[in-house]
């Protein structure tokens, strides 16, 4: 019986953890669910899940009587000191991921991962940490899938898939709109990651997680456009033989395998089951210039502390804009690059620093975004 | 330095293998070629990979003086019982492959196995003495590769991929000639298999290598076409992750791998490397209304030995009456289907009776197909 915390119960990811988890009681055992404002989903978890504790980012309106409760960050972090668990999902969105995620790497359990921003930002420091990161993303879950049994010395290049979003096949992109952007062909994902998809900046978010978890150059981390998400990424050997990992469009198969690796779990979900019959599966080259976003993430890894931590933060600022509808699409990637270009700050040298890099970057960001807002 | 024997060296997979062993003379020694009728290639061999000793099924016309030479089945069995070698390719044509690919397991060397009927026709003995066999038609190679690191009772099934070769949109099979049957649109390989794939016999006879390799049901192996040939199968686990091996159209992969597994070699063929941008991958599901020679296949082996030996025999017999344009395409599945319908015997006790088995099927099939030719 695995103890199981969620970081980010209420999100995509989590609820779908407790999905799978639901049908295995016998292998797992919520111990613990956190939150960030949804506090009636979180409560309504809480009573079908009888966790030992429970933490919201915000204040509780009222306080549950038959679980412990924990308050802000503070109180996530007492939360995750305090009770005992072999498994934290980390699904927390965006950058108030990174520091719960490190928090649970230093208690030494497994780390299911789907905060990217904790790798992209923190990397160096999570995996110092880390005893074992098993990644909740598709893509990395597929590669992590496909190195299985393999030398990582024989690896050619990883390949990363990405859908393309909703705008591949559109000339145009300044009259995009909100509605639109949120409008993923293939996935049903939060708003962040939904209008990185849309923009590739997501790929290239992925691009600097594989970095870490893969501990491979960024030159053998390539990408892929493949419209029907039905490959999930690839592995290129030093022979040419490639192993790529398939399934439908559904985050449960990457969780469950994140929860039961190195075993798989009978997973009771028709749905996923993929009908290779009739399938077309199309594969082509990004188009950095109509999406400048992979370009700059791989120009930011490329360049090395601290400039993932201010892409990554000037995307968030950028796109929280952009879907309060403040600014253009076309604005996201001119944002991102300013703020690249006009930060200037020394590499960190602890975790505490990334926060404060992540700070000062989204100020920038904002000062920076100033002349695009409408 | 491994020293390696080859079973069929002057053979499509014989000659590729030798080209992946000459890239690397620091890891593999070539130490015996065995070869059915080609005495000019063989002697040629001989002279550039200097081996240890060589044997022809027919006899020499004239001997070579610097190696030692083995003549006839007999030879070839004193060949494997006199020298040592780490790893045999059994890469013979047809069912004249089964006892010497045996004699080879007898010696406890790893089989890299390209003729399918010593599984197809002899698994269970075969299986019984051999130690290591790594498959190297590239289905099984595939699969092989896909459950890297995995447990078998978590496969759900594996799916063998089949081109569908060159008659899978043509409605009419009555007026297939020979040269049309033999242009087979991805790969290039020896007469018998390339008419096999024409007929998706090959792919009935990779369901019962696939069975004896692997060892799983008959419920548990698929097939689907896929035109390409660029996904040279795949594996789906209870978890519904399906996990894919692709590449090139190229034998020199396959075989590479079964000599160097666990692991990869750095193969120079520029050829090989697989261009993801652009391709187009296509599957659907195979039509055994047009094609019996898959059913059939899929029946001997639920009605079990020796069932498997008789649909072998009838297919060579049916095949060799084809490429000498005695009998019609259509006819093949025609004879194998009565030869099984009509042939009765016990399953075989010992590999001796599988021969057995072998001689009396492709001499009821020989009957059977009288009322064809013309």
């Amino acid at each position: 019986m695995k103890k199981v915390l969620i970081l980010g119960s209420t999100g995509s990811i989590g609820e779908n953890t407790l999905k799978v988890i639901e049908q295995f009681p016998e292998k797992f055992q919520v111990v613990g669910l956190v939150a960030g404002s949804n506090e009636n989903k979180l409560l309504r978890q809480a009573e079908k899940f009888s966790p030992k504790a429970i933490a919201l980012f915000n204040n509780f309106s009222s306080k549950p009587k038959n679980v412990k409760t924990y308050e802000g960050l503070e109180g996530i972090k007492k939360l995750i000191e305090e009770i005992d668990f072999d498994i934290a999902v980390s699904a927390i969105t965006g950058s108030a991921g990174i520091m719960p995620t490190y928090w649970c790497a230093c208690k030494g359990a497994r780390i299911a991962l789907a905060n990217k921003e904790s790798l992209v930002c923190a990397g160096k420091f999570i995996k110092e940490k880390a005893k074992e990161i098993i990644p909740v993303d598709s893509e990395h879950s597929a590669i992590f899938q496909c190195l299985q049994g393999e030398k990582k010395e024989n690896v050619k290049e990883i390949i990363l898939t990405a859908s393309g979003g909703p705008f591949r096949n559109r000339e145009n992109l300044e009259s995009v709109t909100v509605e639109e952007a949120l409008n993923h062909p293939n996935w049903s994902m939060g708003k962040k990651v939904t209008i990185d998809s849309a923009t590739l900046m997501n790929k290239g978010l992925e691009v600097i997680e594989a970095f870490w978890l893969f501990e491979l150059p960024s030159e053998k981390i390539k990408t892929v456009i493949h419209p029907q998400s039905i490959v999930h990424s690839l592995v290129k050997f030093i022979d040419n033989s490639v192993i790529a990992q398939m399934g439908t469009a559904d985050m449960k198969i990457p969780i469950a395998y994140a929860l039961s690796y190195p075993d798989r779990l009978p997973l009771p979900f028709p749905e996923l089951n993929l009908n290779l019959y009739g399938l077309n599966l199309e594969f082509e080259e990004p188009n950095t210039e109509k999406f400048p976003c992979l370009r700059l993430a791989y120009e930011s890894l490329k360049a090395g502390y601290p400039y993932p931590i201010v892409l990554n933060a000037a995307d968030e600022v950028a796109v929280e804009l952009f879907l309060n509808k403040k600014i253009k699409f076309i604005h996201i990637p001119a944002i991102i690059e300013e703020t690249l270009n006009r930060f200037n700050a020394p590499p960190p040298f602890s975790i505490e620093e990334v926060t404060e890099i992540d700070r000062r970057a989204k100020e920038l960001a904002k000062k920076v975004a100033g002349k695009y807002i409408v």
